[in-house]
C-alpha cells in the first residue's frame, strides 16, 4: 500500500507520542518533530507507510536516546495475554471448527495497537470476533493453501498479539518459521516478547532482521529473504504487514483488524472490520 | 496562547482537509502538504496558533487557486442559524435575565467549527448551553465591565454564529461595533457574513483589516488597532481568538466553548466545556 497524504499528520502524531513515550522533554520533542518534518518533505510518491515508520521511530530511538521506548508498554500486554491463555484455550477445546476459532483469536489479538495510542479491551476483541462476520472473507482459500503447505511463515505484529498467534499455531497441523522483528520498533513483537509469550514452545522463531513496522523484504536479512521466497504459504498479520506486503503476491494472507481508516479504505472495508484477505499483485 | 507541539499533525490535517474543501486535485493536496511542511520546519516557538493558520490556509488558497473555498459552507451554517433565529428570540422573551440566556446563546453558537471538520447540531447545542453550568465563569466581572462601558468591540468568529452573536448584541444596552476578518479565513465570518445575518441593523460592522484565524493585533490595519486600542470592554468570541489575545489584558472577555483538547488544556477546563474568561496579561 502507497503512502497515502492522509498519512502525513499521522506520523507527526506517532512520532509525537512515540517521543512522549520514550520520555522525552519538550527540546526533545522538537528536535523529533522537525527531523520527521524533513523526512515528510522528502517522501517518494512510492513509499509504504512502513518504510516512513522506520524512518520515524528511528529518530524517536535517537533523539531522545532511548532504543526501545515500548519496552515496558510490550511487557504488559504479553502479561495480559497471557493471562488469558487459559481461556482461549478452553474455547478452543469446545469448538466444533478449532481452526476457524484459532483463527479468530488470532484476529482478535491484533485489536493491541499502541501506534495509534488506543484504548482497547482484549477480553472484549476475543468475544466479539468470535461471532463478528468478515468484512473480507478468504477462509475458503486460505484452508485450502494450508492443506498443500508443508510449512508456514508466520509473520508476527505486536507483542502480546504473539500468545493470540501461539493459539493459532498450536491448532496447525504443519511446522511453523514464526518470524519477529529484528529489533523494537513501536510495540511490535522482537524475539523477546516472542520467547515471553512461549511462542518458542511451539514454532521456529527467526528474526526478519529488520525494525521496519511492517514487513519490508528489500529491508530484510538475506536469510530471511530467502525463507520468505521459499515459503509456501504466509501468515502476515496486522496492517503494517498489509501495507508492506499486500502487492507481493498471493501466497501470503493477511489476517487483521482494521483501525485506521486510511488502511481500511485501501482494504475497501469500515473501520472496526474484520479481515482475512489474499494478497495479489 | 504559544502554539504547542501538538498543533503540528493538526494543522497537517487541517491543510489538507481545507485543500480538498478547495477542490484540490492529488498533486495540489501534495503541493500543499509540501508548503505546510516548510512552514512547520520554521515555526517560531512564541508563534500563535493563528499567525500559523493564516499562513496555512494563505497557502492553500495560492495552491489551488481558490479565494474563498469555505464561501458555500458559510452560507449554509448562516441559513441554517437564521432559520432558528425566532425561536431564540423567543427564547429571550421569556428569559427573567436576557443577558444571562443572550450570553449563553452566543457561547452556544460557537458549536460550529469548520476547521475542526467537525458535525455540530445547532439546536442540541442551544438547548445544552442553556444550562450547561460555566466551566470558567467570569459572569459577574463581565456584568460590572458592561455596566461601565460605553461601547463593546465585539470580535466575531465564525458565520452562522453571527446569527447567535446578534442576539446577544440585542440585548446589550450599548452600541456595538462588530469586527468580522477582512477576507476569507475558514469558515470565520468575513463583512458579507455579518451582513447576510443581519448584523448590520444592530452593530456597525468593521473589519479587522487581517485573514489570519483570530484576531493577532499586530497584523490588523491601524485603524482597527487604534479602535481596540480605544475599547474599554471587548468581546471575543472563539478559540482562535482566545489563542491570540489570551495574554493581551483584562479588557477582553472571551465566550467560547472548548472542542480542541489542546485549548481546553491551556484553558484548564474539559472539552465540551463552556467558558466566559476574562483576559490577563
Amino acid at each position: 500500500m502507497r503512502t497515502y497524504l492522509d498519512c502525513y499528520p499521522c506520523f507527526l502524531r506517532q512520532a509525537l507520542e512515540a517521543a512522549r513515550m520514550a520520555g522525552a522533554d519538550e527540546r526533545q520533542q522538537r528536535a523529533v518533530l522537525d527531523r520527521v518534518l524533513d523526512v515528510l518533505r522528502q517522501i517518494e510518491p512510492s513509499s509504504t507507510p512502513p518504510e516512513i515508520g522506520e524512518r520515524v521511530h528511528r529518530i524517536v530511538r535517537r533523539e531522545v536516546g532511548n532504543s526501545d521506548p515500548y519496552r515496558a508498554a510490550k511487557e504488559a500486554c504479553t502479561r495480559q495475554a497471557l493471562a488469558l491463555y487459559p481461556r482461549l484455550k478452553a474455547r478452543l477445546a469446545e469448538a466444533d471448527d478449532p481452526l476457524e476459532v484459532a483463527v479468530r483469536l488470532s484476529i482478535a489479538g491484533n485489536i493491541i495497537d499502541l501506534a495509534r495510542n488506543r484504548e482497547y479491551d482484549l477480553e472484549e476483541a476475543a468475544e466479539r470476533v468470535l461471532t463478528q462476520p468478515f468484512a473480507i472473507d478468504a477462509r475458503a482459500a486460505f484452508r485450502e493453501a494450508l492443506f498443500r503447505a508443508g510449512w508456514v511463515l508466520y509473520l508476527a505484529d505486536n507483542a502480546g498479539e504473539t500468545v493470540f498467534d501461539r493459539v493459532l499455531i498450536e491448532t496447525l497441523d504443519v511446522p511453523v518459521i514464526y518470524a519477529v522483528k529484528g529489533g523494537p520498533i513501536l510495540n511490535d513483537a522482537t524475539m523477546e516478547d516472542a520467547l515471553a509469550a512461549g511462542v518458542d514452545r511451539v514454532a521456529e522463531v527467526v528474526s526478519t532482521g529488520s525494525d521496519a513496522p511492517g514487513t519490508i523484504l528489500s529491508r530484510c536479512s538475506e536469510e530471511f529473504r530467502h525463507l520468505y521466497d521459499e515459503a509456501e504459504l504466509v501468515i502476515a498479520k496486522g496492517q503494517a504487514n498489509y501495507e508492506a506486503l499486500s502487492e507481493e503476491g498471493p501466497k501470503a494472507f493477511f489476517l487483521l483488524q482494521t483501525k485506521c481508516p486510511v488502511i481500511a479504505r485501501d482494504v475497501g472495508v469500515p473501520v472496526g472490520s474484520i479481515v482475512l484477505k489474499q494478497g495479489g499483485e
